[in-house]
Parts: structure tokens; C-alpha cells; sequence
């Protein structure tokens, strides 16, 4: 622990002039912060200087470590060359040119179009956004409801707030009117009792169909989706979701679109999150490994019939009214260029797909203790829900904040891993190698042990 | 002329994969996309080899031009040490802690608090879900609507795009209800035949006072308003403006939050526009120079009382539940320090105070013909109103596409500008030397000049 008392600690520094978001106040208030200063690969190192081997990827996104040579060279090369630029106005660097091709090319779509953002946020409510646009220049003003799941998460602007299946939204008086909500298609939690996973799935068809009927086909915009609902708590679908729903919303003429801020560029084993489980979106949503975190970037990949729609729509009024000032910022885009590279043709994605076996391995092997639930999860990432008792499901009580305390317990271990609801994720970078992988799960043993002996 | 016949040409490549945003379509179908390669100082230069001065610092961001070597090694340091982290969960990198210090040191404020996102569209959008936290904490959860003013610029977000008062934003269906529009104060437009600046002022404050009355103050959660104007056309506010509304507002209790993306960090001749103007905000929102363009960042900075009023708002629930992925980025935060010392230490303001005079003659100059009917502006930012007929203010016909041909015709002679409605934007790199203005006027001088022949 930091001296926190300390006026000039780095502690104290941080908490004077910091507006915290996502951070547990009591934990900060009791344990301190934890302020950084470099990493070594897939570690990071605090003022103090200790190490943390980080379980979770940063945010998802840190896929190739904390010091990855070629990404560092890459963005080094690229502020030499051009440190800054704009996409409005019909100007753009020849880097943003040469990412929206790699772009398509690797997306799961014969042909497309590409628009940057700074975020998956930005990202998302840009998309919601060309759907209402959409919609009204086709002639459906009133197609204006969105679709999403419990437990979704899409991000913290106001509509991607509003998107994202979260009770805690409510303290913003969010969501806004129009967003709709299906259940989360989470069969160990959502599933009824005695009821099987075919029937589970029956029953969020029908509830679908119920939806677009009470609501009206003609007022919806969209539906999103998660492959793998990621900051919800990772939370792979029932079996069939995707080939169960899709044809529901195709019927209706929804739009579908895969939000992969998460599960795009590797994560799940396929390059893609709708690779992994079969489907073909109208839209991607990516961030995050995009740029291994290395820039904030987001960006909507839209397939050739959503591109076509837009851009007839868009050239019947000369001019689409959005962008972000650094949408398509070359540093961005070159740091992308090399990202996707490394994963594509480094060997990041064969590491990825080596060390699945090795990580489901370790999971299950953690979950089978009284206090596990499950664990659930795809390719490499993973959550192991925490429960008072096994056979009930029974979550431990709220007040002993028991994933705050595992993961607090792994930080004192050296471990970064997350705390979600009664859950803990892990969503390693895909540059660790098997004695990495080793070390994460030990550690993460070692601390369910002694958080378990103390709350059971 | 790129030939853009060629189907591998940058131009096709460019079209190929973009979903252009802010881009007029005919403009680019005509004569081409610009693709640039790098940057010299204030220029910019395409795959053709062809030099622009980019008279608009890219968009109002890259102040320091597009190769100064003080950033370029921030930026390059900062990777090499530490690429990428969040500010999520307590934890940080130090960059990011010595960025907030710095930026409430700078700001006018006595003491507050940082919070990172990344762009100005976030950050506009992160303080309306702010304010509507902190009334609904405080018992006013009906304190959800948002004044602004027309011509209003505060991003693209759905909900900072509801803040911008541009009529181009209805083929969204936005704004969304609860956002307010006061009188855009810019008096040559909007005040009426025979009407004084001080009985114009006195008719915005009693529209101010009226608007409280009708939708009740408890009603309002806050008034955003940039201290100029940026992308509705370069409009200061007509004299006393702030002086005037800013009582009217304190007395209700409503939040005034100064939107400073585009004029924070000297723009107009003090580092802040509300300093310009002489009136102290509740909070600033910064982007754009923050980071000189080099890297995608915004801040929320708080001031002291909506510091301490959030924060009590926020331990009461234990987490503040908002965050981007990549708030605090340790390069963008690394960047922002080197350029924060070099605008206020490394000579870039004063070389803004020397400018100054000779923008404004330059731009008085170029006022001076009978189809400019009045320029604008304050410190670097400046607009010249195209007018079919001075006297009377009539503009050109909206087929003519006046101020997108004056750009398009600068641009072939190496002049970057914007046009905005029927104006003409200039707002320079501050590291302009006098013979780099005086280009800037020469160019656009011929160009209005040809312009104005064909069109007369």
C-alpha cells in the first residue's frame, strides 16, 4: 500500500483534481489508487513500483501488451510523417484511405463502407444515428426504437447509455424513451426453473415477436447485439440465439448490427465475433483491438446494403451532417494498419487460438469449487460467477461486495483482474504466453481461496 | 486536378470505402478528394505533391501546425514509455494525474476536477449526463432540459448534436425533445431594421427570462454556450452579452457551462474566450488545441462548486457509473502537457497577441467590398458574410453555393478555407509568421475576387 496520507503522494495528487468514473470509492478510499507508469508486456508497473500482470487486456483492448514494439514503432513513424488530420470536407490522409480498405477487406462483407470515430461509443450512436437518418429518408420518420438485450453494453453517451442494459443508467434518468429491452439471453441466470436451453430460446423468439408486434415493425430502427456480451459479465448466448432471432428481425426488416468493440479482431478465435457464431451482420461496430488501445478509435463498418441505402440517401441532400473532428486521425489509422497486421499475419491470432484450450483449462478448473456458479465465456475471454450456493444459484449478499473483494485481493497478488456484478473477468492479452496464462490463473486461485474461507 | 478516372487512383480508393461525413458531395464528384501525405509547418500536402496553407489549423485543432517537432517527440516519448491505459477501476497512469493538475492550474478556476474523454462531443455529452445526475441526486430529476443558442456548435453525438442549433440536424429527427434554443446573439443577422445593439441585447435577456418563466427553472439542468460561436460561422456575442444573461441565469440556480473546444488555449487572445469576455463558467469543456490535433481528446473541467456537488452526489452511490475506454490515454495526456507548455511557455501565445492586429486589418481589408457585408471575428477566428447586396444584407442565391465555391477556388490556389453558411472561415495555426498570413490573405483575396466576377 501507497502512503496516502502523504499531501505529494501520487495518491493524493490523483484524487484532488480527478472526477473518477467507473471506480468502486470505497475500495480507492480505503486501499488508495494505483497510478502507472509503464508496462512489460502483458504487465503493467505502478509509482511504487510493483508489478501487475493484467488479466483483463487493460479495458479488452490492450491485445498486444504494453510495450509491443511494432505498434510503438508504427505510431512513432506515423507522428514523424503526420501527426494530425481531419476527414470533412472531401480531405483525408492516405492513411484513413488505406485502413477503410483493410477494413473491408477483413469484415465479413463482400464490399462496404467505412466511418471513423474516436470510441465504440462514438461509434454506436453514430450507427443509431444513420438508422434514423436512414429510415426518415426512406420514408419510415416514425423508425426510430432500438432493440438491445439486458446486460448489453454499448457505450456512455447518452444513447449509448441508453443502449446498454445496465440498472445503474437509472441514476442518469437514462434510458431515453425509445429504447427497447429483450432479455438477456443468458440461459444459467435467465432460465426458468425446469425450464431446458431449447425452451429458453423458444421463449426470447417469442418475446422478439411480441415486441415488434406490441411496438409496430414500422417503428423500430435497429437491433444490437454483442456476439459475446462483454462488460454485462461475458455472456456467450444460449445455443442457436443468432440463427433463432436473425430470421425474426429479416422478416421485419430490422437491421442487425453486430456491436464487436469487443469481440472484433480476434477475441472470441475468429477474427470476428459473428464469425464465431455464425451470422452475417448489416453493421460492425468496432473498437478497442482495433487499435490494441494504442489510440482511441472506433469505427462503423457498414455492409453493401446499408452502405448503398446511406449513400443514396445521403446524395439526395449533397451532404451527411456528421463527423468527429479527429474521425480518421492518421496516427489512428496507421496504428491500426500495423495492429491488424499483427494479429492477421504476426501470430497474435495463433496465440489466440493456442492458448483457448489452455485458459478454458483453467477456468474449469477454477469453477469446479462450491462458491462457482459457472464460468462461461468464448475463446479468450472469461467470467466465473460467484455464488453462496451451487445448487441454488444464490448470489452472496450485495453488502460483502465479494467480486470487489476477489479482485482487490488479486491486486495485492499482482493480479489485474474485474469485478461485474457477482462475477470476475478475465480477457487476457493475446500476446501471453502458457506460463503467463499459468501465473493469472494461480493467482487467481490463491485469492478465491482466501476470499471464500472469509466470506463462507 | 487528380485524374479520378483511374479506377486505383487515391481519389476512387478514397470513394471506394468512405462514408464521407461534413463533406459536400457534388464538390468532391467534380473535382476529386484531397488525400495528404504530411505536413510542413502551416501546410499540408497531398499524393500530388500540391501545398495547401491550411488557413482553418485543420479543423480549428492543429495549432502548432502539422510537423512541430516539440509535440511529435512528446508523442513519441510517451509510446516508447507507456502506449496506452484507462483511468477505470482507481487506477491510472501518471500522466494522466499530472494532466488534471495542470489543466485546473491553467483553467480559471480556484480548484476542481478532470474528467477525460475523447473528443468534445463526449465531453459535451458526459456534462449534460452530469447535470442530469446531479439534479436528480440533489431532488430535482425533472431538471433535464438544456439551453443553447442557434447557430450553437457543441458536437454530433445524438444529444450534442440536440445541442447544436443548425437546421441540418432535423434530417435525424433530432433535436431530441428538452433541448432549448435561444436568439443566436449576432446582432448584424438577428437584430431586427432599426433596432440597437443594446435594445438587441436587452431583447435576448428578456427572451432568457421569458423562456425560464414558460418552461420553469426547475426544469432547466443548464445553458451551454461558447464564448464565440465556432462552426455556426465565427460569431462573437453581441457586446455585453454574458454580462447581461449570466445574472439572469445565476438567479434561477442554472449551471453555466462555457463550451471552450474551440477557443480554449488562446484562440482568441487569452488562453480561455470566457476570459475574453470577462465572465467566470461553473465548467469548461476543452478539446481540440488541448491536444494541438495530435491526439483525440476532450475534458470536462469542473469547477469548484460543481466539483464538490458531483462528488457528493457520487460517494452517495459509491461509483460514479460513466467512462470512456480510452479517458486519460497517457499519450493524449502526455501530448496535452507539451502542448499547454508550449502554447502558454514556448511562445505560441504571444506569437497569437502579435497576429492578432494583422489578422484584423487583414480581415477589414478584405470586408472592405460590396460583397462582403460584414466581417467577425475575435483574436485568430474570423468570418467574412458573403452578401448578394451590402446594403441590405440579401445574400447570394442558395443554388450559387458562394462560400463553397470561394473555398473551392482557394484551394486550387493552395488556400485552405471553410465556408460555413454564406461565409468564409479563417482561423490560423498560431504559428503563423507575418508572410504567412499575408499569403493567406493574398490567396483568398484573388479568390473572392474571381468568385465575386463570376457570380456578380
Amino acid at each position: 500500500m501507497p502512503d496516502t496520507t502523504l499531501p505529494n503522494s501520487w495518491d493524493a495528487r490523483a484524487k484532488q483534481n480527478s472526477f473518477f468514473g467507473f471506480t468502486d470509492l470505497p475500495s480507492i478510499n480505503e486501499r488508495g489508487t494505483v497510478i502507472l507508469t509503464h508496462g512489460e508486456g502483458p504487465y503493467v508497473v505502478d509509482t511504487e513500483g510493483r508489478r501487475y500482470l493484467d488479466g483483463n487486456s487493460g479495458l479488452w483492448n490492450m491485445i498486444a501488451g504494453f510495450d509491443h514494439p511494432a505498434l510503438i514503432k508504427a505510431a512513432q513513424d506515423q507522428y514523424a510523417r503526420f501527426p494530425g488530420y481531419h476527414a470533412f470536407f472531401g480531405r483525408m490522409s492516405d492513411q484513413a484511405v488505406m485502413l477503410s480498405e483493410k477494413l473491408v477487406e477483413v469484415s465479413p462483407f463482400a464490399d462496404g463502407k467505412v466511418f471513423y470515430t474516436n470510441s465504440g461509443s462514438e461509434a454506436n450512436d453514430t450507427m443509431v444515428k444513420m438508422l434514423w437518418f436512414l429510415h426518415a429518408a426512406e420514408g419510415r420518420p416514425n423508425a426510430r426504437k432500438i432493440i438491445t438485450r439486458g446486460n448489453a453494453y454499448h457505450g456512455v453517451t447518452a444513447v449509448s447509455a441508453s443502449m446498454t442494459g445496465k440498472p445503474y443508467n437509472s441514476v442518469f434518468g437514462l434510458p431515453l424513451p425509445g429504447f427497447l429491452r429483450l432479455t438477456c439471453p443468458h440461459y444459467w441466470r435467465e432460465g426458468r426453473e425446469g425450464e431446458s436451453a431449447a425452451d429458453f430460446l423458444a421463449r426470447l423468439v417469442a418475446e422478439l415477436e411480441e415486441m415488434i408486434a406490441r411496438e409496430g415493425a414500422d417503428t423500430i430502427a435497429g437491433f444490437f447485439a454483442e456476439p459475446v456480451q462483454g462488460a454485462g459479465g461475458v455472456i456467450p448466448p444460449v445455443d442457436g440465439y443468432f440463427d433463432a432471432i436473425l430470421p425474426v428481425l429479416r422478416k421485419h426488416g430490422i437491421p442487425v448490427i453486430a456491436d464487436e468493440v469487443i469481440t472484433g479482431f480476434g477475441r472470441t478465435g475468429s477474427v470476428w465475433g459473428c464469425e464465431s457464431y455464425g451470422f452475417l451482420p448489416d453493421a460492425i461496430i468496432s473498437s478497442k483491438a482495433l487499435t490494441a488501445g494504442f489510440f482511441p478509435m472506433g469505427a462503423v463498418i457498414l455492409g453493401p446494403e446499408l452502405s448503398d441505402r446511406l449513400q443514396r440517401a445521403t446524395d439526395a441532400i449533397e451532404e451527411f451532417p456528421h463527423g468527429f473532428t479527429a474521425s480518421g486521425h492518421p496516427v489512428g489509422c496507421a496504428i491500426a494498419l500495423a495492429s491488424i497486421d499483427l494479429v492477421l499475419n504476426g501470430g497474435l491470432m495463433e496465440n489466440v487460438q493456442r492458448l483457448i484450450p489452455r485458459f478454458e483449462a483453467g477456468m474449469a478448473k477454477l469453477a469446479d469449487q462450491d462458491h462457482i456458479g459457472e464460468w462461461r465465456g468464448r475463446g479468450l475471454m472469461g467470467a466465473l460467477e460467484a455464488v453462496r450456493d451451487k445448487a441454488t444459484k444464490k448470489p452472496f449478499e450485495g453488502h460483502l461486495s465479494v467480486s470487489e473483494r476477489i479482485a482487490n485481493t488479486c491486486t495485492d497478488h499482482g493480479l489485474i483482474c474485474r469485478p461485474l456484478g457477482q462475477s470476475i473477468v478475465l480477457c487476457p492479452p493475446f500476446i501471453m504466453t502458457d506460463a503467463q496464462m499459468d501465473e493469472m490463473f494461480d493467482k487467481l486461485s490463491a485469492a478465491l481461496a482466501q476470499v471464500f474461507a472469509e466470506v463462507a
